[in-house]
C-alpha cells in the first residue's frame, strides 16, 4: 500500500503499470569520516557506502569490498529492498550520477554520468564546495535529460547525508532543529549536534543560498535541487527518500525565494518508507509543510513483520529506515503489483 | 538465477526489465535423416521439428502434425520451455528465420523472413551449401537489420544441428572432438563419429573457410555467423542455445582470422541451459575458450527439480538439455522476475 503524507493519490496511480528509470544519486562527504555520526556502512569504510550500494543494485553483487554494507549492529543496507524490488520487477534502465565518490562502483554497460565533482569536506570544516558550480550543471543536466521511460524515480546514497541535510535546513532559516532522521534508531545526538552547529558557525548574515549550500551541504542535495529545477516539471518524478530529499525540497524553495521565481510542481513528488514516516525522531510531514509550494508526497507502508531474520526486524525497530530509494522503489513495486511477502522473500534470498 | 560461464554479469543485467525481440533460426538438413544420429524429434518425421517448433512458440499450436515433436523416449521440444517463458513474461516480438526449411510453418501474422535458401544435405554427402551466398545475405539482414526492441534473443531448431556443428568446428581447425553436446543423455557416438570422420574426409588442404562451411556445415550455423558481423555490434545480442552457438562463434571467429578482421563483441553474448553446461558429455567452456575475442557467455541455473512430471524429469537425467533458445529464454524469464516455480508449473500445463 502507498499512503499519502501530503495531497492526494492520483499522481503516483497514474504512474501505476508505467515503466521506469531508476537514478541514483551518489557522493561522498569527509562528514561521514567524523567517528559515531552515522552507522550507514562498514566503520572505517563508509566511504565505500555509495559505491557498493551501486553495484549491488545494478549487479546484484559487490565488488569494491568482500561483503555488502553493513551498519556495526549488522542492520544490512536498504540497497537489498531496493534489488529485490529491480529483481522482482525491474526497472527499464539504471543510471548513476557520481556527484563526488572517492572510489567509482566497478561496473560496466550501466550508464555512470560524470560531472567531475569531487567529495565534500566535512561540514564542520566548512565543507568547501562550489554549490554555484554544481548547481548549474545540475540545471544544464534537468533541461537536457531524456528519459527513456514514462517517469524516474531518483534515489541517494550519500553516508551521513542526514546531518548535512539537518545543517543545509538549518542554516537557510527554516524551524527544524528536531526534525530531521538518522540511520539510527538510538541517535547519537550529542556528536550530531556539535557538528551541525559548528558548521552553522560558519554561516554569516551575508550568505546568500548559494554560499550557505557551499559551506555546511552536500553534494548530493545541491545537485538534485538544481536538477529539479532544471527538470521544470517536464517529467514525472518520485524523490525516493527521506528527510534528505525533503532537504532537497527545502532548498528548491529557499533558491525560489531568493530569485522570486515559481514552479510547477504537479509532476513533483517525494516517496519515503513507513520507517521514517513513523519514526518519533524525526517529522518529514512537518519539513514538507514549510513548503512554499503544494506537493503530493507519499510513504510504501511497508515492514519486514512477515520475516524472522534478525537482521531485518532491526529495520522494524527503528534502525536504517531509509536510502537507495527504498521508499520510493517499493512504491513501484507495489505500482507494478508486488505485495509485501513476495519483497520480503526476496530480500531474505539475498541475506541467505 | 543466470551464471556465468566466462565474463561478468553486467552484460545481461543491463537487460534486465528491457524489451526482447525473439529470433528463431529454423533450419532443415538430410543429415537429420541418417538412423539413430538425433533424438530431437519424431523417427521419420524429424524434418519438421523447426516446423513444429515454430508453430508452437508462436501459437502455442501444432499444425504440421498431429502432435508435438516427442523423441522416442518422450522427452518433449524445449520450445515447451520458450513458450512458457512467452506466455509468462511476453517477448515482444517474435520473428522466424526461414534458412532452408522442407515445410514451411502454418502460421499467420509472425514475421517470417525467406532468404531463398534450401535444405542442405548431409554432411557426409557433402552438404553442398553454398556458404558464400547463405553468408552475404546474412551479412546483408544483419546490417539493415531494424530492432523493435532493446535486445535480440536468437534460437535455433535444426535436427542434428549438434553433429553439424561438431564437424564445423573441427574441419576449421578446432580441436574439439569431444567437446560438442546432443540431445542424448548416453550419445550414440559410432554413429555420430562416422558420420563427422567422413565429412571430414571431403576436407582438402586448399578449402578456404567458405568452401569448408559449403562442405560439412548447416545453412543455421552459417547464416547466424553472418548476421553476427552484419549486426558489427549495433544491438545487444544473446545467442540462445549451447555448443550449436558455440560453432557459431567459431565460424566467426575463423572469419574473422581469414580476414585479418576483427570485431567489437560488447554487446554480443551466449546464453545456454545448465544441462549444456554440467553436461559431461561437452564442454561449452573448452568452445568458448577457443575465441580470440572475449565474450559473455552465461547460463540459466534452471532444472525441473520442481517437477514430479516423467517427461521432464528426463531432461533433469541429461536428455534434449537445450534447443529453440531454452537457455536465453530461461534468461529473460528471470530477467523479468519470472521463478523456477514458476516456469515449471506453466510447462506442466502444456503436458496435461
Amino acid at each position: 500500500m502507498i499512503k499519502n503524507i501530503t495531497g492526494r493519490v492520483d499522481f503516483i496511480e497514474s504512474l501505476r503499470g508505467k515503466s521506469a528509470t531508476f537514478i541514483l544519486a551518489l557522493s561522498n562527504s569527509a562528514t561521514s569520516s567524523i567517528k559515531g555520526i552515522t552507522q550507514a556502512g562498514i566503520p572505517g569504510s563508509i566511504y565505500l557506502t555509495p559505491t557498493l550500494d551501486s553495484e549491488f543494485i545494478c549487479t546484484g553483487q559487490v565488488r569494491s569490498m568482500p561483503n555488502i554494507a553493513e551498519t556495526p549492529k549488522g542492520v544490512p543496507t536498504p540497497a537489498l529492498i531496493s534489488r529485490a524490488i529491480h529483481t522482482l520487477n525491474p526497472f527499464n534502465h539504471i543510471e548513476l550520477l557520481d556527484l563526488g565518490l572517492e572510489v567509482k562502483p566497478h561496473i560496466d554497460y550501466f550508464k555512470l554520468h560524470n560531472f567531475d565533482i569531487k567529495p565534500s569536506d566535512a561540514i564542520n570544516n566548512g565543507a568547501n564546495i562550489n554549490a554555484l558550480d554544481i548547481f548549474s550543471k545540475a540545471t544544464a543536466f534537468g533541461q537536457a535529460y531524456e528519459c527513456k521511460d514514462e517517469y524516474i524515480i531518483l534515489g541517494e546514497s550519500v553516508p551521513s547525508g542526514t546531518t548535512s541535510a539537518r545543517a543545509t535546513a538549518m542554516a537557510l532559516g527554516y524551524e527544524c532543529d528536531k526534525l530531521f532522521s538518522s540511520s539510527f534508531k538510538d541517535v547519537p545526538n550529542s556528536i550530531r549536534d556539535e557538528v551541525v552547529y559548528d558548521a552553522l558557525k560558519n554561516i554569516t548574515s551575508n550568505d546568500d543560498v548559494f554560499s550557505i549550500l557551499s559551506k555546511v551541504s552536500d553534494n548530493m542535495i545541491i545537485f538534485v535541487a538544481g536538477f529539479i529545477l532544471g527538470l521544470n516539471n517536464r517529467i514525472p518524478i518520485i524523490l525516493a527518500g527521506g528527510t534528505q530529499m525533503a532537504a532537497v525540497l527545502l532548498v528548491v524553495n529557499s533558491i525560489l525565494r531568493q530569485m522570486n521565481g515559481k514552479i510547477e510542481t504537479s509532476n513533483l513528488s517525494l516517496c519515503t518508507t513507513s520507517w521514517v514516516y513513523n519514526d518519533n525522531n524525526s517529522d518529514i510531514k512537518a519539513l514538507i509543510n514549510m513548503l512554499d509550494f503544494e506537493l503530493n508526497t507519499y510513504y510504501s507502508d511497508f515492514d519486514f513483520s512477515s520475516s524472522t531474520h534478525p537482521a531485518l526486524k532491526l529495520y522494524d525497530d527503528g534502525e536504517a529506515k531509509e536510502g537507495v530509494g527504498a521508499g520510493g522503489c517499493l512504491a513501484y513495486g507495489f505500482l507494478n503489483g508486488l505485495n509485501k511477502e513476495q519483497i520480503t522473500k526476496k530480500v531474505e534470498e539475498f541475506l541467505a
